[in-house]
C-alpha cells in the first residue's frame, strides 16, 4: 500500500515510451485503429502503472494512426496515475467525473466503428459497454502484445534475476520453518513472511504439500500436520519491484527417503535438467514439453506427469510462452518461463521442481540455482 | 491461502440451491437463455466458490429453462470447487483438460446461438472467445443479479455485523498505532495487524490520510510522518468469513483540533447523522446522497464534498445499490451499504465519516458504532 518512488516502482519514462510507440505500430500492423488497455499488467507494462481496475473506467488508448495516447481516468483516481509514466510522456489526460459516458470518451478518440483490441484483463463491466460505444466487438490485444512482452528487456531480465534470488533466499531457509509436527499452515505463515523480508512486495502464492497433499498440484494449504516421512513440495513467489516475479519450487523430505521415492524422484531431476538443456533459441516451447514428458515416459512416469512444463512469467506470473503440446511458438532470446515438471500419486505423494529460465543468446540462464535433488531436512 | 471448513467458507447449501433457482428464474424473465458466471463475487454468491479467475477458464453455467446448473472447470482446477456447494447440489460437473475447447464446452450446454448474461467480473480473455463461441455478445448480468444481491438474507446481515463488529475494535485500539512521530506507512503496518488480529481474513484496504493527504479522498498510505496538529483520516476494512466486508471510517485529531477545523468537522458530522436519518424502504439512493450533500452546502461545503455519499457492500466491497446522485432506486429492507460523506480542502486537510448501514422495516442498523465525531489522539 506504500507509495514507492520512480526509482523502484517502474523502469525509466524512455522505456515506456519505446513499448508504447512499438504497441501502436503492432496494432497498425495488425489491421488495427488502437489499443484499449485498462489496469492490470498489460497497463503496468506500457505505462509503469499499477492502477486498479474499479467500477469506475481507466483506460489507456493507443490509436494506431501514431496520434499521443490518452489516459481516460476517474478525477477522483487521479492520483492512481501519480507513479506511472503517463505525464512525462507528455499523454493526454482525460479524466472524467461521475455523470460523464467514460465509454463515450474512448470511443471519441477513435474512428467510427473503431477496430480495437484490448487487453486480455478488461473485465465484463466495461468491455460490454466499450463494444456497445466502439460499435464493434474488439479482439483480444494478447496477440499485438505478445511480441512485445514476450521478450524481455535487460531491465526485465534484471528484474527476473533479482526475484530468482530472493526466492532462492527463502529456499535456503526453508529448515527454520519446514519441522516436523508444524501445520503446512504455520508452516506457510513463517514462508510468507520470509518472501517479503526477503525483499519480495508481496506472497503472491505459498503452496505447501505435504505427504498425500503434495499429488495434489493445485493444493495449497492446509491443517495438516507435518509428519516423518513426509515428501513435502514447496512452490513459492511473488513480486519484487517494479512487479517481475518470482516462481520457484523444490521438494523436501522429512528424514532420509524411501528408495522408491528416491529413485522415482531421480527420474523427475533428469526430467527436469533434460528440459533445460534442451531450452536455446528456435527450439519449440512444444519441444522443451516433450523433453521433460518423454524422459518421464520411458520410466513409465508418463501418467502421473498431469500438467503442461512451463509457463512464461514476467509483470504477470503466468503469461505466453506456455510450454506445452501443440505450442508451435519458437524460442527466442530474452523469453523467459518456468520449466516445473511434477509427478503425483494420488493419495501418496508428489514432487515438482521448478526454475525459471531466460533464454540466451545459445541456451538458457535459470535464474533459480538451490540445488535440485530432494533436500532431506530432520525426520 | 488456509483451507476452511464448510461451516466458515460458505453458508448451507440450501441457501446456494435457493439463490441458483431464483437467478435462472430471473434470467428466465429477462428473456435470456442462461447465465454465465466466472470466479468474482457474482461465482462466490451462487456457488459459495473462492476460486479465483486464471487464464484456464471455470464457469458456472445456469440454464433459464430451469435444467440443471453445470460447472465448466479445468480437471485441474477440480479442488478449487471442494469448498464450494458445486457436488452437494448436485451439479453437472463438466471438466475439461489442456486441448479441449472450454468455450465450445460452455456453448453447448446452450441454444444456438444463444441469449446469455455475463458476471461483470468476466475478463476479456474469457468473454470474447466465449462471445464468438455463443454467437452474440452476451450482456451483463449485473441487471439479473442486482435484485438478488442487494438484498441481504439474515445469513449476510449477520456476516456484516460480525465485520462492522470486528472494525470497530480495530478504530477502538486507533491510539495503540496513530502516534505523532510516526509515518503513515508504520501506523498502517499496525492497523493491517490489527484488522487480522480482530477477525477479518484479509486487510483489503487501509489509508491513513494525515494532515494535507487526508485531503485526497483516494490517498492510500505515504512515509508522511505524522505531526502534532494533523487531522487524519482512517479508512479501513476487509472480509470476515465467508467473504463480508468491513469499510469504516473516523477521522483522528493529533491535539486538540484548531476551532475552524472543529466547526467544519461538526457540519459533516450533522451531514452524516442526517443521510443515516432518511434511510428507510421508499426512500431513493439519491435522496439519501441529497441529505448530506444538502446539508454540507448548506454552511458552504458543497465544494470540497468532491464524491458520492456511498455504495453498496456485501462479498464486494463496492456494489450496488450507489448512493449517488441520478440513482433513483428505491431502498428496499436487507440492503446495506455506506453513508461517508468527506470533506477536503487541498493541501490542508481533509475528514470522512463513514458507517455501514443495513435497511430494516422503518429505518436502519448501522453496525459501525464508534463515536463520529473527532477522536482526539495525543498531539
Amino acid at each position: 500500500m506504500s507509495s514507492l518512488g520512480a526509482s523502484t516502482s517502474r523502469f525509466p519514462t524512455t522505456i515506456y515510451a519505446d513499448r508504447i510507440a512499438r504497441a501502436g505500430a503492432l496494432a497498425r500492423d495488425a489491421g488495427l485503429d488502437g489499443l484499449l488497455i485498462t489496469p492490470g499488467p498489460d497497463l503496468r507494462y506500457l505505462l509503469g502503472s499499477r492502477a486498479e481496475s474499479f467500477e469506475r473506467l481507466t483506460c489507456l488508448v493507443i490509436p494506431a494512426n501514431g496520434d499521443t495516447a490518452s489516459v481516460v481516468v476517474p478525477r477522483l483516481e487521479l492520483a492512481s496515475l501519480t507513479e506511472s509514466a503517463a505525464s512525462e510522456l507528455g499523454l493526454t489526460i482525460r479524466d472524467w467525473v461521475d455523470g460523464v459516458d467514460p465509454y463515450a470518451l474512448v470511443s471519441g478518440l477513435l474512428p467510427s466503428p473503431a477496430r480495437t483490441a484490448v487487453t486480455d484483463a478488461m473485465p465484463a463491466l466495461h468491455l460490454i459497454p466499450l463494444s456497445e460505444a466502439l460499435g464493434a466487438l474488439p479482439v483480444l490485444a494478447t496477440g499485438v502484445l505478445r511480441e512485445l512482452r514476450m521478450v524481455k528487456d535487460q531491465a526485465e531480465i534484471d528484474a527476473l534475476r533479482r526475484a530468482g534470488q530472493a526466492i532462492d533466499r527463502v529456499h535456503a531457509r526453508m529448515g527454520e520453518f519446514l519441522k516436523v509436527g508444524r501445520t503446512e499452515a504455520e508452516v506457510a505463515a513463517d514462508i510468507t513472511a520470509a518472501i517479503l523480508a526477503e525483499g519480495h512486495t508481496e506472497a503472491a502464492f505459498v503452496i505447501v504439500g505435504s505427504g498425500p497433499h503434495g499429488a495434489d498440484p493445485h493444493h495449497e494449504v492446509s491443517e495438516r500436520v507435518v509428519e516423518s516421512g513426509d515428501v513435502v513440495v514447496i512452490d513459492i513467489g511473488g513480486p519484487v519491484e517494479p512487479g517481475y516475479n518470482s516462481d520457484s519450487t523444490r521438494t523436501y523430505s522429512m528424514g532420509e527417503p524411501d528408495p522408491g521415492v528416491a529413485a522415482k524422484f531421480a527420474v523427475l531431476e533428469e526430467a527436469q535438467a533434460a528440459a533445460v538443456d534442451l531450452v536455446r533459441p528456435g527450439v519449440t516451447a512444444e519441444a522443451v514439453d516433450a523433453a521433460a514428458r518423454d524422459l518421464l515416459a520411458a520410466q513409465g512416469l508418463a501418467e502421473v506427469f498431469v500438467h503442461r512444463t512451463g509457463h512464461g512469467i514476467g509483470l504477470s506470473v503466468h503469461e505466453e510462452p506456455y510450454i506445452v503440446s501443440g505450442n508451435a511458438i519458437e524460442l527466442a532470446e530474452g523469453m523467459a518461463f518456468s520449466v516445473e515438471p511434477g509427478i503425483y500419486f494420488r493419495g501418496e505423494w508428489g514432487a515438482r521442481i521448478e526454475d525459471i529460465v531466460i533464454v540466451t543468446a545459445d541456451g538458457c540462464e535459470p535464474v533459480n540455482t538451490r540445488p535440485h535433488g530432494l533436500t532431506v531436512l530432520p525426520g
